[in-house]
């Protein structure tokens, strides 16, 4: 059997988001490191924006950090747009060895992973992540162009127009910090879903697979942690998870929530099951939740980004949707 | 200044190719292990065809090196679908932990860059990297579907039908084998190439930039290497390398071909400038370079695969075309 986690030592040095109009608007609206209320990034298409919002994310991560592109040995980047072009131009400009990622939602946990992994061995002294999705840009390609003026399915979520970017390092001592311990790559799973305005209920198993596996491997349970926080399940995959891992054994209590509740106001802002998309817990991680760990508000958390890993014509092609959730657990030393 | 190369250790236990009709004519057509003559695997659509191709890649690969899925801690796998479905969908059948990566035709050395990383470091004991790219699937999604019929410049390259898988774990003494010891991940390089028919034009530049960092850093020549092989650049950018490497002080020698010269006879299988795609390197790494390890022919090369970033939406929204080339340095020990 291979090993079942991996054991990690990698500080967040930075963080930093850039975010839309309706995020802003947000209960967690301050807290975001830069906005365009035009959602237009000073570009010409909505996917030009996606790339200028990663740019501009990890532009500003670089210099909360004080370091320079040439200072990383690697990025990971990703998002959710035909050939993942939102990372492939908008990082263009950084003289950095990139590493293109795939994983849907996914991808800022599995950037964080591989990044943190790099670090962690020696391979990279520093290393970074970003990944981004934007509402505009995703809707024209995953269902239709907004000027259509779509109905929206109660289960459907609300892409987040956001990037986040993250810098990661060797742990300094005698520095209140976020550390990534430990990691759980996640399992491909699919249980028969093929409704792509129901993705909640696409990766909740994925999520449960995942979180299962790590409780079991490290015989904890739900209790021993502060906060755990799935990527963008939203209201519907929130509640199935938590109603799949009571039949595993496993209550989650109030220490639940997930980052596509976190970021809309859902009744007012009209979100249905909340918020989706890489750039969803991208945001929330970098600029609601790694701060609670200088605070001292956090000391121990699981985070897991979930991707639903369909594409639109494999969706027209009556294929099911396989998901994926990656976990990390972070901590604040 | 970060570190300029990855030092790594780590074996191919094993390797598989699956192709189709046009591979297994071509003058490697012998060497692979899977062949489906109607390019269709038995399934009903191009990306499903694809997805089989790399289950059954990756399935021969494991049964080769007597290995099960769970004996492996992770998969490295991507493609040139939008959302990476070949991947997604193709290796659903097994439990191992995902990794989806885009790197375009650059999949395959980034993939074997992060399961080589990983093993070395000891986050897993064995871990696989799995890409593909199929022509039909390829066509409909870059230009037009195959049934089109479009006419095709002298400078395109004819992607490859075609899966390759590798697993990889630590080196076993006193065995001649394949080990990926040194591995320098590529910077995305952008100079001006917007023409999706020349891509051998547009990756060029990103080969010569690793090459030349690699040369450097290492203070090693082309001629310190038994071969130098891209992934696909094809005749057009295999020659434009040789130059741009000319006008920096290194000369390639009779030591330097290209993945995409070798899959195919350029004149009587019709294919203009060579092949192309995830595929084209996987499977002639799979089935053609390595067993020239366990033979002694080859002792020491490098190996890159290059990938242009592009999409057809950024092409027609008049964007120039970036491009990746991952490289390693491959040992027979």
């Amino acid at each position: 059997m291979a090993k079942e986690w991996i054991e990690l030592a990698a500080a967040v040095l930075a963080a930093a988001s850039a975010v839309g109009k309706k995020e802003s608007e947000g209960p967690l609206g301050e807290l975001f490191d830069l906005c365009d209320k035009s959602d237009r990034f000073g570009m010409n298409t909505w996917e030009a924006a996606e790339g200028e919002m990663q740019r501009m994310a990890f532009n500003t991560a670089l210099a909360k950090a004080k370091l320079h592109d040439q200072d990383l040995g690697g990025l990971f980047a990703g998002d959710l747009l035909n050939q993942c072009v939102g990372s492939a131009y908008g990082l263009l400009d950084f003289n950095v060895p990139y590493f293109g990622l795939y994983g849907a939602c996914s991808t800022c946990a599995e950037g964080l992973m591989l990044a943190a992994t790099f670090v962690s061995c020696g391979a990279f002294d520093r290393a970074a992540a970003v990944t981004s999705s934007h509402y505009c840009a995703a809707e024209r390609q995953y269902r239709t162009p907004i000027e259509y003026g779509g109905q929206r399915p109660p289960t459907a979520q609300w892409t987040v127009t956001g990037a986040g970017a993250f810098i990661l390092g060797a742990p300094e001592a005698g520095k209140r910090q976020a550390v990534i311990r430990r990691a759980m790559p996640g399992i491909v799973r699919e249980r028969g879903i093929n409704d792509a305005n129901n993705m909640g209920a696409a990766m909740a198993p994925a999520a449960e697979d995942t979180l299962v596996r790590f409780f079991s491997a490290t015989n904890t349970t739900p209790d021993d942690y502060d906060l755990i926080v799935t990527g963008d399940l939203g209201f519907e995959g929130g509640e199935l998870l938590c109603e799949l891992l009571r039949t595993d054994g496993y209550r989650m209590g109030k220490n639940y929530t997930d980052c596509g509740r976190l970021i809309y106001r859902r009744i007012e802002q009209d979100v249905h099951c909340g918020g989706s998309g890489c750039g969803c817990s991208a945001v929330v991680l970098a600029s609601y939740l790694l701060p609670k760990f200088a605070s001292g508000e956090l000391s121990r958390i699981l985070f897991l980004s979930t991707g639903a890993m369909m594409s639109p014509d494999s969706i027209k092609q009556g294929q099911n949707i396989p998901a994926v959730a990656h976990l990390l657990e972070i901590c604040g030393e």
